[in-house]
């Protein structure tokens, strides 16, 4: 089969984007786009590197993720750190560049101190559990895993998601910004793109830690917490007809506990008429975070991407979700697969939950900005859910686009059909993303990398 | 001198309040009226309690207060919990309460897994530290917090406080709702309140902790932790008139270590042209949250006068605060010593950062009402700056009301004209908040029990 224009570039952008640490390589710079500043889209970011990682595992150059975990994994602190500007034990660093001092090649990482608004990249260490278990089932090479200073690893992320903390819900607790939308955006407390992240890396360590003494009360850990969460996030995360009928007729102010309404949502909080509308019979969804009197009611595609992937959500449930995407396509998928977050948030909701952020205006960026790289995460759910065709109809969408527009960023507009305005070009998890999406059509056995299977309940 | 009628009332309330546990007092009761049912108010709050205890040491009652720190350090969970159901290691109870079962007297706690909406109590362990000293400044009974049990119970709050978290600010990171202010109010990731409590309770433990091998390491946490978050909160919450012109005048999307506007807030956010008309120039005072693209401009009374009385803030930030109280009288104190939040939300803001509270509608409750319990804490404030005719004037307004509306829990309305609309009547810490400023008017000596001198820096 000869390799089509599309894809051949594809492949020469990625290669292209490859970094090399004292002659190996350890990951792919964010974006080439030689006619903005770098700023700092000339580093490798953890998040960013995933899709990167997963095609490269694909395609047998496990090489270039078993170095970049080798390497961030030397990054990540092992001491109790009690000096604030020092990144917590456990912690994994949002990006690392290469830097040259006296002519030798040094490392240098960025915990979110260096960042735009010194946001904290908690979703960095969930993803990098995510990523060792991938590589362990592409290669079969469970040595690496099981090498001391990565069981070290993997408790010291299990330590900093589990054990200390305020409050006593099963989610773990974040500060705004820190995920993938690593702006001001209302992801504050338990936000589900987190949430997601964090059941699938408790499901990867599952398989990941050895049965010793050592790991013992790790492991008891994981399991104390993954029933709780599933049943959070699958009862009360969920909206869809019945639950919307459900929320509607909230009693408020209930103390004890036996309170059905848990979280004191007060009923007024709820857009019910625009949901009653938008929500089909069929479909539903998980809402995008949970807290005091807070249930926010906006579709986040990361959160419930990763929760079909990882099976957090029942069969039912990632149908539905499915089957929303499939009825609700001009909104979620437009000219470009798809939205990061849908709807945007305007007027009054975006000058107080953004705190008037220009790069996150209404139908932009990640206020209802398209991100080409969910085209993977799309296609592993729909393929996981035998419903290639939505994948095959939504990377049909991205192929008009893509190689005409240089590979951007993001695209802006309610339909997606303006290239964002801030958006780098040739942007590397947009064509990773693109060219793995290929990949797991063309072979559904890849999925194997990042699913999990029902299992828990 | 005889005793006037008013206090004599608030004494007798206060004796009535007590709570017994197997013979001996322990705590005091949220509230007593009649006229509603009790849900929560029979408990004993921890932060509630705080002023009945400062009121109990001045009188000499100093085993009330004894018996309450035991109680609640039996209370506190010791162990490493990885089960999300229990407490964390560390944490100090919202509340607890006697309960009878075969005849004989229990303690039962509630750590937020009761309360409406789930909240947390992050403050609890806070205030815990700073009883804890004010005890051993009353009594010169080291020996109760040189015991092993309670060095460790101050350990382990610490921890949970300093060791632990996402992100790389001097500031502690809490969830929605996790202080006096326990429902959603935007009070989110690093609420101005809490950060006082914090400096305080640091201040406290470098006090208390036996300078020895097993707490030398949390010692020098403290020490490393104390002075960037003085620099966090007198640099980057205060808001003055300059600083409100360096604020309208930022720099946004600045990356990197040397960025001015480190947080990236948004001029557009900001409320100047009515901050403008209302700080006087002489006047200034602590932003009441701040995160990334976040800075809520609201006056909170705990987190700026507890930052006077900690000597969080520096000598003429202190008197600012206490001029903006002065020249904004009307605003701040009305009808009622004093407002706990000014403005209140309204409109959209209120819908969106309450999530649509009836309890919390605007110029009720927490959302701009105004509670007499502030009135110690003002008259602290105002006694250490040598400023008492304003603690004076304002202790009599609080008693032309207090006597004859039965001791609410709070008042409503923009100038606190209206006994709060759930207010309960007979609330212990209104009666023990009043009993206590007229002690620290007529005894300035008392302060003693809560100040910390400036000499950090």
């Amino acid at each position: 089969m000869s390799i089509r224009p599309i894809e051949e570039e594809a492949w020469e952008l990625l290669e292209k984007s490859i970094i090399y640490y004292r002659g190996s390589p350890v990951g792919t710079i964010a974006a080439r786009d030689p006619d903005i500043a770098a700023l700092n889209y000339d580093q490798c970011f953890v998040r960013d590197f995933v899709s990167s990682a997963l095609i490269f595992l694909v395609k047998g150059r496990a090489d270039v993720v078993r170095n970049f975990l080798q390497i961030t994994l030397k990054l990540q602190p092992k001491t109790v750190q009690l000096d604030c500007s020092k990144p917590s034990r456990g912690l994994m660093p949002a990006s690392f560049k290469v830097e040259l001092f006296n002519g030798q090649e040094y490392i240098k990482a960025d915990f979110g101190d260096h960042a735009i608004g010194r946001v904290a990249p908690a979703d960095a260490c969930l993803w990098w559990i995510i990523l060792l278990r991938a590589y362990v089932v592409a290669t079969q090479d469970l040595d690496l895993a099981h090498r001391d200073d990565f069981q070290e690893g993997i408790r010291l992320i299990l330590t900093l998601c589990l054990v200390t903390r305020f409050d006593m819900y099963p989610m773990v607790l974040v500060p705004d910004g820190a995920s993938m939308i690593d702006r001001r955006m209302g992801l504050y407390g338990h936000p589900l793109d987190i949430q997601s992240l964090f059941y699938a890396a408790l499901r990867a360590s599952a398989e990941l830690l050895i049965p010793n003494q050592e790991n013992q009360q790790m492991i008891d850990a994981i399991h104390c917490r993954l029933v709780p969460l599933l049943k959070q996030i699958r009862e009360n995360y969920w909206l869809d007809s019945d639950r919307l009928n459900v929320i509607y007729r909230f009693q408020v102010e209930e103390y004890g506990e036996e309170a059905l309404n848990q979280f004191n949502i007060f009923s007024d909080s709820i857009p019910f008429y625009r949901l009653a509308k938008w929500v089909p019979e069929a479909g539903g969804y998980l809402a995008g975070n949970l807290g005091p009197s807070q249930m926010d009611c906006r579709f986040f595609a990361i959160g419930n991407l990763m929760a079909i992937i990882s099976s957090l959500t029942n069969e039912e449930q990632s149908h539905k979700i499915l089957n929303l995407i499939e009825l609700r396509w001009g909104d979620l998928i437009g000219h470009m697969p798809m939205k990061l977050c849908y709807p945007a948030l305007e007027d009054a909701d975006w000058r107080i939950v953004t705190g008037c952020d220009p790069k996150n205006r209404p139908w932009s960026y990640h206020n209802g900005g398209s991100w080409p790289v969910l085209l993977w995460m799309l296609t592993a759910a729909a393929r996981k859910m035998s419903r290639a065709e939505l994948a095959h109809h939504a990377i049909a969408v991205a192929e008009r686009r893509l190689l005409l527009d240089h590979w951007p960023e993001y695209y802006d507009g309610p339909d997606a059909r303006l290239i964002g305005k801030e958006s780098r070009r040739y942007q590397t998890w947009t064509v990773a993303g693109y060219l793995l999406a290929k990949e797991l059509i063309a072979n559904p056995d890849h999925l194997k990398l990042v699913n999990f299977e029902d299992e828990v309940i």
